[in-house]
């Protein structure tokens, strides 16, 4: 029997009633037997980066983020899009995983992109953003169908539970093609 | 005699020894004499953008500043390159000061960028993903072509002083024309 | 009684029955009284751009079309997105019209854009990847709200058409800004 | 002994003395020996991209083009860069590479890009406009480093021979990374 992937999911927004949010819960409810996703809720802890404070490992909150990146196989990110680019929480996140860059946790660490939006826009812009940090991460990001999801609520009962079956069906899909993805590009061990 | 147009500077970069600060403080230098600058130094202050503190007109540090850029005529960003993007420090002032949409204080403000990196990059990569942010804001932002201090280290001087003559004489140019830009396209007054 | 703004219109789909030229012919029905708008077609004769065929000003097609560029007060654009990107054809446009760099026609020409889609997203990509050129011709782009015409079928009729009230609202408010635009940004005369 | 890689190389510059026709040369000097390196050069062939003539297969050159792109492994993509985005003839042979899009050859095709300019910019924005176009294909691209060859007349020789050994060795561990990024995303075969 395969070890389950094990994935980090973040969600880019720190509202309460996040449609992000809810659907990297979505995702958790629909990922494939041989993945596990657990939900990473600090990143709203981290200070603002500042190289000055970064400083004998870091802050706290960067430790523990950074540890959590580093023990997973994968990143599932789940962005808003603010201003056509990721919140600035999750740009923050990054910032912080990324340095010291030698070291980086992110370096070849594999990522898969989603995100909902309450307008048409399902937050292409913002993905695209991220794509474009993480070549410099040297990341490999999932390819598309990229996985939009605008009018979001439309698509989420007011529990904030995602109803809507075609786009279930969509996530389903979606982190079967990740684990694949994640499976073929894992580091080699001895 | 005209009244000089009153341009807001802020450094996306929260470190002491910044480039980018200095590369701002040199622009203060270099401006014509149409124009003032303002450091704005508070960024640093502002909490993570979250909705839901973003209640009864926001948090004090985020009123400053949005009162800031709102008094001012033209907005001067000065970034540093971060996983090729922004750093999140300016992302964050962004969110904070495109919100409420509807009466953002971002909209119609021209802006203009530079930015300065220790490698070869002079944050060309970062400006793109700004200038894609205020699409949305919808702020006009002055064309190339760009500010790019590539190997800050060989035009700054120990004490953050910029040296190099033709840099010095390219923002002199550029403030030149973004005075320009900035005034006719600031709005008719009654 | 002010000169009408004279705008040179270009679709980037060399289709017979594209939406995106259909869409330029709307802007054109829909233009503010101090418009006039008037439509090339002839990017689709220019050959693929190569610095070695552009000598002794180059092909009879690109003569036409630096022209036609260089006559204008300002550019409208309408875009299809192939690839998350503009058309070959638009992009070998941009390309002919931009050399020689120093005597580009294209620089600090207005340019407004405007695209459709059969699907959802309206040629976001396309258009962001445009502004990214016209950093580089310092051309200055209208800022948005962007014309996204998504799903462009339920919007034109069967003889291309637009026949969406709001759209044809939308886009005449545009072309009003546009004019705005173009005209305080317009080389000064002596 | 494993077959070698077999690679498609193309390059987006149509000139004659082009640095980046000699640095996809270079790249088949140095290619390791699970490898082996195609250059394909009619892409200058093919018409700009037009839905009404990609018809019954699409004319010879195109038909030449796909066939080549399908029979490859995985493409090797050297762009020049004009107007911060890729040329117009590498975008269209893209464009005509992709369709029809339910039986796209770039579809899962590995790719690595690398690019040369006489400039400071190396191509980066050229490049970060491609890898957008391949997440619509589906196209993994390999992550960074980036190869950005600036000032190239100070790394060929007279004779377009790449003589800085530094970068010959950054080309040659990219193609390492490449073989080894394909060969892990190679589709399975039964």
């Amino acid at each position: 029997m395969t070890t389950p992937l094990k994935v980090l999911g973040v969600s880019g927004s720190l509202r309460t009633g996040s449609y992000n949010r809810a659907l990297l819960r979505a995702a958790i409810e629909l990922m494939p037997p041989d993945m596990s996703i657990e939900e990473y809720n600090g990143i709203g802890d981290l200070p603002l980066y500042n190289p000055d404070i970064d400083v004998q490992g870091g802050p706290a909150p960067a430790v523990a983020w950074r540890t959590a990146v580093h023990a997973a196989d994968a990143l599932l990110i789940v962005t808003p899009e603010y201003n056509f680019g990721p919140s600035a929480a999750l740009k923050n996140a990054i910032d912080w995983a990324s340095r010291p860059p030698a070291t980086s946790v992110l370096h070849a660490k594999p990522i898969a992109l989603m995100g909902a939006s309450t307008g048409m826009s399902g937050t292409t812009r913002a993905q695209l953003a991220l794509r474009q940090s993480f070549v410099f991460t040297q990341s490999p990001v999932l390819s598309g169908p990229e996985v939009l999801v605008p009018y979001a609520a439309t698509r989420f009962d007011a529990a904030l539970r995602l109803t809507d079956a075609a786009t279930r069906d969509f996530i389903h899909r979606h982190l079967v093609r990740f684990a694949e993805f994640a499976r073929r590009l894992a580091p080699k061990t001895p």
